[in-house]
C-alpha cells in the first residue's frame, strides 16, 4: 500500500529525513553528509516533494544509482500531499508575462536572436548557470572578441553554383562542420533536457557531444537519437577509476564514436553571476549580520567527483580501456598539442571551457593561430585532428576557425538558448539558420569545399592583439570618475536677495 | 473600352489573379510562382491596385519585359477602383511630422549630416534596404573606421593659389576624382529614381554608374544624361548570358564608357535590418505561433537571376563583346588584382559592397594599401585602374585613398540619403560639399593637382591594425554584465520596527 | 555738432548704409563688397549702432586703417540714439544665471576645469569659435589623445630637493618651457581682449606671442607689456606683401623678440560647430526652403587676406627684411623640418593648429617623436628650436615635449578658457597651477633641471598606434544599430481575452 | 582639579587658542603655524573639542611627541563640555540608510565587491582620500588594464591534486605570495585602524608591512601581532635623519623584518578628487568671490617632512645602521632595479604608488616584464628580490606577476575597503577569498607549486601596448561633441496655421 503525504510529513528533520521524488519516497537521512550539492538543500524538502528542485539537477537513474535500495521507502499517493502553494513572485508573473509575448521564431535571424529571447524568458536561476563564466567573464567575451579581429581574404570569379560543406570528424562523415558539444543540465532550460538537442542533431545530419552531467540520463540521449547518427562522449573522469571504466565501456558498446576527455578542469570554475543568482538571504541574517553558508552554485555542487589528480600518464589507461578515438578537451597551448599528438591520441579540443574556467585563458582561435603553423611546420597536421569551441555564433566564425586549420568547432550555450526558448523548433531553426548562413559565406568568401579554405583566405595578424580587452564592468562599475568643479546651486537666488 | 474595378476585382485568388499597375489591368495568375520576390506579395494585391507598393521595385518596362502581351489585359478606369482607405499609421504621422521640421538644406554642412536627416525622414522600409548590410554590420562601419586609421603627412610652404583636382577615369576626364557608384531601388528614397542623381553628377561634371537594379529603366537614365555626360554600366551577370549579352551591348551602343562586372555577389547577402523591418506579424501566429514563410528583405527578392557560376573564365567572352573598358567591381585581395591585370580588364573596384555582402571583409582602403606596393613592385601599377569604394564621407577619405595610388573613389549611400532628404538640391549640396572640402583639403595637405597625391602624404601604419573593431551590438546587447552586490533595501525600515 | 540717431537712420540700407561704432557714425556703402566678413551682415546695422557685433572681431583701428577718412562722418549724440530692446532670450538668462552660480576659481584644480566652467558661462557663439576645430573634430582630440599614448619611465633617489624648470627660447630666458600660443579674437571671451593674456604672462614671465587676428590691436598688447617682458609676433602672410612688410618690422622696432609664420593655413578651416552656432534660420525660409546664403563662421570673415600662395621661395624675402628669429609655426613632418634647417630658420613650431585645420593631421608630439630621431641622425639638432602645441593640459604633457628633445610648447585655448571664466585671476591661476604641476612632475621624474629631461625618460612606443582613434561622433550618431527581436507586446492581453 | 568647558572655550582665538582632545586640553597657539596640515584646520576648533576631527589623522602618541609638554594643560572634565550639535546632513542620513541596508558580508566574492560596498558607506572624505589618485587618474586605472592585456598559456593533464602556493619573502615563509602594503589613515575607514589588518594578516600568515603614515602608532600596530607574526616597516626618509635612525632601528628592535624605503615620493602627489571632497565653500566667498587658501587634502598635509633629497647616496647609511634586508619601494624602470642590484639592497618594489604619485607611469606589472629578462641575462635574478605592487584584485593577477618573475605582491587599499565596510571580518573574508581563487587558479594554470610558475605560462606581447589607454574622464567632460542638424521645432504647426 502506498504512502501518504502524512507519513512523509514525519519524517522533516536533518536527522530524520524523508523527502518524495518522481511519486516515490526516499530515507536520505545517512545520505545527506555525502550530497555534493550540501545537506542544506535537501532538509529544505525534508518531508515534502523534491520533485521540482531534484529534477533538472540529476538524472533519471542518480537515486537508484546512488542511494541503497534499502532507502527506496516505495509509491506515494500523491493526492494524499499538501500541494505547496508556491504563491507566484512579481518576478515569476512578469517572466510568465514575458513568455506569452516573446518574439515568434521566425524572427530570430541569428544565433544571437535565440540568446536574446532566452535571456526574458528563462528563470533567472537557470540562465545564471549558463550564461556565467569565470571571474569578471572577460575570457568569455574575448571568445567572442577573437573572432572580430580576424577578417577575411574572399577570393573572387570562382564559380560556385554549386557549394558542399559537409566534411568528416574522428573519420564520421558529417553535413557540416561544426557540432553539439557538451553543456551540463540541459533541464534547467526545457523540460526535456538533451533530447532536444539530440533530435534536432538528428534532423540536421550534426554530431552531438554528449555531457557527463547532463540531466538526462546516458541511455536516454542514446535512445533518442536515431540510426546511423553519431554521438560522442564528453567525460569527467572520477576519480574512482572503476566507474570511469563503466561509463567508457558502456558508451562504446551504445555505439559513441569518440571520446572527449575534459582536461581543462581540475577543478570547477567559481562563476559569481551563478552564485549572485543563487544567494538567497536568510530572515536569519538581516537580524544578527551572522555569515551563512552559502551555495557556490550549481557547478561545484555537481563536480566533487572529478579528479584532479588526472595526468598525461592516465592516457595510455583510457587507450587501453577503448577503441574510441580519443580527443582531450580542453587544450590550451601549442606545447600541450604536440604532447597530444606524442601521445597519440586522434584529436584536441582547444577550449578555454566557454570561458567557465580559467579567468584569461585565450581564445580558442587564437590558440588555433599559434597552433596550426607549428603542426604544419613540423609536418604533424595530419597527425591530429584540432577542434576548437568558444564563442561561435555566426558561419563566418565557423570559417575563419576552418580557414586556420581546425577540423570542425563546438557550438554549446546557443543551443541550449534555442532550446529554452523554443524548444525544438528553435535548436532546428538555429541549425538551419547556420546553414544558410555557412552556404552564402563560402559562396562568399569563394571557396566550393571544405578542402579549399585555407590560411590564404585569412587575416589573422590582428588575433593576437590584446591591446583593447572586453570591459572590467566591475571594476568600472566601482571607479569613481572625476568630476570638474560643480555649479554652486542656490548662490543666484541668494544673491538676488541681497 | 475599360475594365472597371468591379471586373478585376473578381480574380482575387492565387489561381485566379488579377493586379491593376499604373491604371492597366494584368494577368499574372501564371507568372505568381516565377516572381522573384515570391508569390505572397502578389496575392496581396489580388484583384486591385499594386502601383504603389510595385513602382519603387521595378523599372517601368518590368511587364513589357517579363510578362506576355496576352497578359496584359489593357486599362482601366480608374475612378471605379475603390480607393484602399490607408489610415495612417501613428508611426507615418510622426514621419510626415519630422519631414515638415526637417532641418533647412543649407543647415546640413557635411555627408553624414543628410544621413541624420535622411534617417528621420525615410519611410522605415527604405530605410532599413538603404543602411542595412550583412551580419552584425560590423564590416559597414569599418569601413568608416579604416579611413581614420590612416593619417595625413602634410607638406607645407607649398604655393597652392591654383589647385586641380580633375583627372580622367578610364580615359575619360571627370571635374573630382569621385564617381556615383551603382546602388539598387532609387525610388525608395525619391519619387523620380536614379535620374536625379544623373541630373546632379551632369551639373558637376561627374560621373554615374548606372546599377542594373535600378528602379528606373536603363533608358531613362541614359535619356536624362547631358550631352557628353559620362556614364557607367554596372552588371550583375545573368545565367542567361543572352539577356547579358543584349544589356551589354545595348548600353555600348547607348554611350556607356565603362563596364563594371560585380564579382562579390554571387549571391546576395543577408541583411538582418532590412529583414526585421520588412517582418510583419500575422494575425494567425499569435494565437498558433506557427512558423510562416517571410520575405528575406527586398534584396533576395530582386537579385534570384544573378549567376553564382560566374568565373575567370567567362572575362575573354565579355571582351569579345563589347569595346567598353572592362572593370571588376568587389576585388577584396591583392591575388585577384593580379589576376585582373593579367586576364587584360582595363580596372578593379576594390569594395566589399558597402558591407552588404561578406561580413568581414577588409575596407577597400586596407586592400588599397595591401595591393598598390605590391604593383609598383611588380611594374604593373600603370597596367590597370585601381578603384575604391565603401565609408567615404568627406574629401580626406578621397585624398587618403588617391595618396595610396587610387585613381577615383565611388561614393554610393551619400547621395542616396542627399535624394531622400532634399531630392536633386540634396544631391547638389551634398557634391559641392566635397568639392568645397576637396579644395580645402589639397591646398591644406600641400598639393596642387592629382598627381602630387602620392604615398608619402600618408601614415598608413595604423591601416592594418584590428585591435579594436566596431562594436558587435547584439552580442553587447545580450550580454549580462556583472554586478556588485546590492543593498538589501527595505531592511533599514525592517530594522527601525524592531 | 554731432549727428543725431534720427539722421544716421536715414541711411538704412544697402545702397545707403551708415553705421554708428564706437560714438561715430561711418558711411560704409562703398565698403560693403569688399567687406571680408560679407555685405549682410553689416547691413542688418544699417541705420544703427554696431558696436556690439563690431568689437570682439575688429581691433580698435581697423575703420582707421581700412575705411577712407571721408566716410568717417563724425561723432553721434549717443543719446539720441533708440536703444535696441535686446528682450533676453530665455538661453541669455539662463546663462546668466549660470555666470552667477560658476564655482569659485580656487575650485578649478586643473586647466580643465577652466575649459569646464567656460563651456558653461561662455556665450555660445564664443564657445562655439574658441571650441571648434576641423571637420569631425577627431584631430582635436587626438592631440590630447596622443599624450596619453606616451608613459614615463621615472628615475628614482635623485636628489631633487631642488628643481629649475627655467630654460630659454629662441635665446630670452623665461621661467617655465611653455608660451602663451597666438589665438584669435580675444575680446569673444573677455571685454579687454589678448591684453588680460599679456599681463598674466608678465606676472609669470612667461613668452606671449601676439596673434595676428587679435581683438586687440598690435600696439594694444606690446602696450600692456611690462618692462623686458618678452613677445613674439604670430603672423599671417597678406597677400599683399607691403603690408606684411609694415607689420614685421613695426614688430621687430616695437621689440619683438621672434617672428612666426603661420604656415599651415593657406586657407582657414571650415568648422562645422562654429557654422551650425551661426546659423540663425530666416523666417522666409521656413515657407520657401530657398537656400541662403549663410556666414561660414568668424574663421572665415577674418581670413581672406591669408595669401595661399605662400612658399619656401618666400623664406629669403623674411630674412631680408628682419633680424628677428624666424619660426615657421605649422609643420607637420620631418621632411619640411628637414627643409627649414636648410632654409636656415631659427625654429619649427610642429603643429596642426589645434586641430582646426586639417582633418588627420597627426598631433605635433608624434611628428615630434618622429622628427627629433632623425635630427640627432642628421646632427641637426643644435641647428634648430623645435616647439610643438596643441593638447597641452598638464605638465606631464610639457614634460613629455620636453623629454623627446621639444625646445618649448605652446598652450592656447586653455588660457582662453581661464580668461573667459575668471578674467586674469583665471588666467593667473592657470598659470600659477602649470607651475605646481611642473614642480611636482619633475621631483617625480627625478630631473633637477631641463637639459635632465631625456629620451630614456619616456616610453614612446604607444605614440604611433592609431588602432583606436577619437570617436567619430556624427557617424556614431546617424548609425541604426542592431536590435534583438522585440517583444509582441500586447499578445498577452490578446491572449487572455480567448 | 579638572579644567572645565567653559575654561578652555576662553582660549578660542587664532592667537590664544585651546583645544581638546581625548579628555585633556592643549595649548596650540604658538604651535599653529608649524602645523603640517596648516594653522586653519586646528583654529576652527579653538575652545572646542577637536577629538573627532583628530583621531584619524594623528596617532595616539602624535602629541606627547610634537607638543611640549609645557603645553599639555591636563584633564578637562568633559561632562561640562557643551556637545556639538552636530545636526545631521542629508547625505548624512542618505549615508546611515545606506550603511543599515548594506549587502551581507556573503555576498562579497572578490576584491572590488568590497570596494563597491565601501564606496556607499564610508564618509565621502574617507572615500575621497582611499580612492583618488594622482592627475586624472588614468594610472590609477592602467595598474588594473594592464593586468588585463596580460593572458595565460595554461598546461592541462598535470596532477594538480595537491597544490601548494606557501613561499618566502625575505626569507620569512608565508602562506601566500601577496603581503599587506602599506597605506595611510586606516582610521579614515575603520574607528581602530590598522590593527584590524595586523589582526587579519595573522590569522591568514600574511606578512604585513607597517605605513610611516598609520592612524595607529607604530607599537600599537607591532603590539597586535601574534607570536612569529612576520611586519615589515615603510619609510618615508625624514629631513632630520636622526628621526629617521630612530624609527628604523625602533623597528628593528620591536622584530621588523624588512624595512621597505619608499622612493617615488620625495613630494607627495596632488590627487584632485581628495581636493575637490575635501573643499568646503566658505561663506564669504560667495559675495565677493575672493580666492581662499584651501586645504590640499590629507596627503600634503601629513607628509611635509619627507626629504626630497633623499638619493641613492643615502642608502649606505641605512645599510650601516640597520641589519633589517633593505627593500626601495616604487622603482620604475629596469636601469635602477639594476642601480638597487649594485648598491646591495636585498629587493625593489615594482610601483607607481597606485597611481596616488606621478601620473603616466607605467604599471608595476609593465615594468616587471621589462625588468626580468635583463636581469636572466645578466645573470642577476638571484641577487634582488623583486616584488610590485599596483592593481591586484584577483589570484590570476598575483600568477601573472610570479610567472614574470615577481617574488610577491603588494595589495593595499582592497583591505582598507573590506576593513572600512565590514571591519576585521571584511579582511579576513577578503583575503580567503584570495586564497581560494589562489587555488583554483593554480589548478587550472597546471601549476602544484609557486617554483612551478615561469613566464612559459604567460603570453604578455601585449602589455607594452598603450594604443588604448583609459578614458580621460574631465577632458571626455568638457568636449562638446559634434551634432546632425536639429529638427525645426515648431515648424509644423506653423505651417498648419498658414
Amino acid at each position: 500500500m502506498a504512502l501518504t503525504g502524512a507519513d512523509v510529513a514525519k519524517h522533516s528533520k536533518a536527522d530524520d529525513c524523508w523527502v518524495i521524488v518522481h511519486g516515490k519516497a526516499y530515507d536520505v537521512t545517512e545520505f545527506l553528509p555525502e550530497h555534493p550539492g550540501g545537506s542544506k538543500i535537501i532538509v529544505k524538502y525534508a518531508g515534502k516533494d523534491a520533485t521540482e528542485e531534484f529534477e533538472p539537477i540529476h538524472p533519471p537513474d542518480t537515486l537508484d544509482k546512488y542511494l541503497p535500495k534499502s532507502k527506496h521507502l516505495g509509491p506515494v499517493d500523491m493526492s494524499t500531499v499538501a500541494k505547496e502553494k508556491t504563491e507566484e513572485s512579481p518576478d515569476e508573473i512578469e517572466r510568465q508575462k514575458r513568455i506569452q509575448e516573446m518574439p515568434l521564431l521566425e524572427q530570430c535571424y541569428n544565433l544571437l536572436d535565440f540568446e536574446a529571447v532566452a535571456r526574458r524568458v528563462m528563470k533567472k536561476t537557470a540562465w545564471g548557470y549558463y550564461s556565467s563564466a569565470a571571474d569578471d567573464e572577460i575570457t568569455l567575451r574575448e571568445n567572442r572578441s577573437a573572432f572580430q579581429r580576424m577578417w577575411f581574404r574572399p577570393r573572387i570569379l570562382v564559380n560556385v553554383e554549386k557549394v558542399d560543406f559537409s566534411t568528416t570528424m574522428l573519420g564520421t562523415p558529417t553535413s557540416i562542420p561544426f557540432y553539439v558539444t557538451a553543456t551540463a543540465l540541459g533541464k534547467l532550460g526545457h523540460p526535456e533536457g538533451e533530447v532536444v538537442l539530440t533530435r534536432a542533431s538528428q534532423k540536421h545530419d550534426v554530431i552531438q557531444m554528449i555531457p557527463t552531467l547532463a540531466s538526462c540520463s546516458f541511455d536516454e540521449i542514446i535512445d533518442a537519437a536515431g540510426p546511423g547518427q553519431v554521438q560522442w562522449l564528453q567525460l569527467y573522469v572520477n576519480k574512482d577509476r572503476a566507474i570511469t571504466q563503466r561509463i567508457v565501456q558502456h558508451a562504446e558498446r551504445r555505439g559513441c564514436r569518440g571520446l572527449f576527455i575534459t582536461v581543462d578542469a581540475p577543478q570547477l570554475g567559481r562563476r559569481e553571476k551563478d552564485m549572485r543568482t543563487k544567494f538567497t538571504e536568510q530572515g536569519s541574517n538581516i537580524q544578527d549580520g551572522q555569515v551563512t553558508d552559502n551555495s557556490q552554485g550549481a557547478a561545484r555542487a555537481i563536480s566533487s567527483f572529478i579528479d584532479p589528480a588526472l595526468s598525461w600518464a592516465d592516457i595510455p589507461w583510457f587507450q587501453s580501456i577503448t577503441k574510441m578515438p580519443i580527443v582531450l578537451k580542453g587544450v590550451q597551448r601549442v606545447e600541450d598539442v604536440l604532447k597530444a599528438v606524442e601521445a597519440g591520441v586522434q584529436g584536441v579540443v582547444l577550449s578555454n571551457h566557454g570561458g567557465r574556467q580559467l579567468e584569461f585563458s585565450r581564445s580558442a582561435i587564437e590558440v588555433l593561430a599559434e597552433t596550426m603553423p607549428v603542426l604544419r611546420e613540423q609536418g604533424l597536421d595530419g597527425k591530429i585532428e584540432v577542434y576548437v569551441d568558444g564563442g561561435v555564433r555566426r558561419a563566418t566564425d565557423i570559417l575563419k576557425a576552418l580557414c586556420l586549420g581546425a577540423k570542425g568547432v563546438g557550438i554549446g550555450r546557443p543551443f541550449l538558448y534555442a532550446m529554452s526558448a523554443y524548444g525544438l523548433d528553435g535548436v532546428d531553426r538555429a541549425m538551419q539558420l547556420l546553414k544558410d548562413e555557412m552556404e552564402m559565406g563560402m559562396r562568399l568568401i569563394g571557396a566550393t569545399n571544405i578542402a579549399e579554405l585555407t590560411p590564404a583566405l585569412v587575416d589573422s595578424r590582428g588575433l593576437f592583439s590584446h591591446a583593447a580587452p572586453p570591459s572590467d564592468n566591475l571594476a568600472s562599475a566601482v571607479y569613481d570618475p572625476l568630476v570638474n568643479p560643480g555649479q554652486r546651486v542656490g548662490v543666484a537666488q541668494a544673491k538676488s536677495r541681497l
